[in-house]
């Protein structure tokens, strides 16, 4: 039949530019006949039973059964008061690992060349409890919170993937000299785990050192794996270093085989249907998906065929220095995903 | 009489390095006839009644005189249980705003050009209040402690700080989506003091994206302002643009008028006592301590022969691209002071 070996995927596509950016995607996937099927679904928050936030529970089916989702950008916050969809779907889910590959793109000019390295960040606990109280009139405090269990599976998703990764080291990130016991604690689950991947080297290092020396040289760096807040900044930091959220693809994934793979862009609705968007960032994000799951043929042709989009330089998105549309854009990646065959 | 007109300063030369490169400083101030006299002490923590560790009584007392300090770097953790000497001597002398300009060496070549900002760093709070719980086993808490008054006096340092320096904006950093009554309240407080100060613009952003603008473009940014932690990471992340530690004047600022200058580099124990370390950072902490003090003409001597040497690239330490000696790089400042008279 026709979904012979298909695999299903849950595609959002997200509010502004996401349809159009998903619609790319979704282009580029067919040309390079990516054995996917897609089931879209819309993620808009709406109040449950007990007036607690919840995603629709025909997204929540479908990612249960698929397992796998493909997620544009989605405005937030709505309302005062509304959840960060963002943070609702990493709850729903378990998403306890943002996994962030950096590396830089050939003909895509930034002050780094040759970067390549990866931020795994634990995406569940830390200082996103949500946990805060008026201890007096203008005092407040918020508390992090750090958990063995969430630090030994972070650490352990960490040497897992440089291990099916082929990457050589993993560095810890922490303010252990300052949060002793929090990241003391998180710290000391790494070098346990560390103890079981003697073929990967372990290495620790201060947030703000690792800053100053990102900065400085970040081909320096491979994997680095950190606490929620200390991932939610040095993703991005390490992301501007290679042009920005709009190239820089992002995979959240979550206990039981869950994943969702996102673009971590906003919605830019400034541009939102004028066919001027980038799909670069959501299109790698599918690319690292494909890799998760086993498609690992076709993430390399996709892949290629982007990257060699943007080497060439004749097609390009506005953002990236072009004045070409996202269809045009979208149409020159798949003509190359063919002649790749 | 000799001292006629002159002001007291405690020098804490600190380990390693220190003391070369703060007998460096001395030279050059000597040249440049900076009317200060030098109060050298000795900052090394003991314990003290009831067994809290405290800096010993002759350095507090020099320093609640004066009331103006110049530190070089020191070394620690000394011992296991033994906090940390820049910790202490914050908490000791209250220095609630830790002030870092970063610009550009003209001549020290970085990948960025034309940087020019300052992160002023609230020092003696939020993830820093040393207050951590386990919960139960497995479980730890750290509290991160935001008050109204902290945070309205860093917020009023730095409009001051502007307004002082010519400088037209402000910006907070923070990461009130998520921490929305901690960073809150923070940022609030921000809010409210830029009500006082019209001819001051004031913005707001995330710290995940000033981590991302500033590494694509850091021209940017003027005045930045924020809680403890992220001012640990920001001005270090800014230092690396600059070109180091090795090139990046610190402040910290008291209450009761009381201030500690220092480099924030380590104590580089491996060439100690070798004639090879640059004086650099500790050198443009005097130069801020210079104008702290009102000391504008001496201050500007002095940073325009530093910046005139580096400029030259006649006579560099090692770390700056070089071969020559501290005492040769100081010896080349001095004359370059002497001849701008
Ligand atoms: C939108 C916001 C809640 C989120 C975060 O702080 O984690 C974002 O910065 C991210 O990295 O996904
Ligand atoms: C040494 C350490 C306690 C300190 C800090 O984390 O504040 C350092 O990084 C700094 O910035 O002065």
């Amino acid at each position: 039949s026709f979904s012979r070996g298909m695999q299903t995927v849950t595609l959002i596509p997200g509010d502004g530019i996401g349809p159009e950016i998903s619609a790319a995607v979704v282009k580029i996937f067919e040309a390079a006949k990516a054995p996917i099927r897609w089931e879209e679904r819309n993620v808009t928050a709406i109040k449950g039973p007990g007036g607690r936030w919840m995603i629709p529970p025909d997204a929540k089916e479908s990612m249960d059964r698929s397992k796998i989702g493909l997620k544009g950008p989605l405005k937030t916050p709505i309302a005062a008061g509304h959840p960060s969809m963002n943070l609702l779907l990493r709850k729903t889910f378990d998403l306890y690992a943002n996994v962030r590959p950096c590396v830089s793109i050939e003909g895509y000019k930034t002050p780094y060349t040759d970067v390549d390295l990866v931020t795994i960040r634990e995406n569940t606990e830390g200082e996103y409890s949500g946990i805060e109280h008026v201890i007096v009139d203008g005092v407040v405090q918020s508390i992090k919170l750090i958990t063995e269990n969430a630090s030994r599976r972070i650490a352990e998703y960490a040497f897992e993937y440089a291990r099916n990764n082929q990457r050589s080291s993993v560095t810890a990130v922490h303010k252990a000299n300052i949060m002793r016991m929090s990241d003391g604690l998180f710290l000391r689950k790494c070098r346990e785990v560390a103890e079981d991947y003697k073929d990967i080297k372990f290495t620790e290092i201060y947030l703000d050192t690792v800053c100053l020396n990102m900065v400085q040289d970040p081909t320096q760096f491979d994997i680095l794996v950190m606490p929620n807040l200390y991932g939610d900044i040095l993703s991005d930091l390490c992301a501007g270093l290679i042009g920005g959220l709009g190239v820089t693809p992002s995979g959240n994934i979550g206990a039981n085989g869950v994943a969702i793979f996102e673009s971590v862009h906003g919605t830019a609705p400034d541009i939102a249907g004028m066919d001027l968007a980038n799909p670069t960032a959501l299109l790698l994000s599918a690319v690292m998906m494909l890799r998760h799951m086993g498609l690992h043929e076709h993430a390399s042709k996709i892949q290629t065929a982007c990257f060699d989009t943007i080497k060439e330089k004749k097609v390009l998105t506005k953002d990236l220095g072009g004045s070409s549309k996202c269809s045009e854009f979208t149409a020159e990646i798949c003509r190359r995903v063919q002649d790749l065959d």
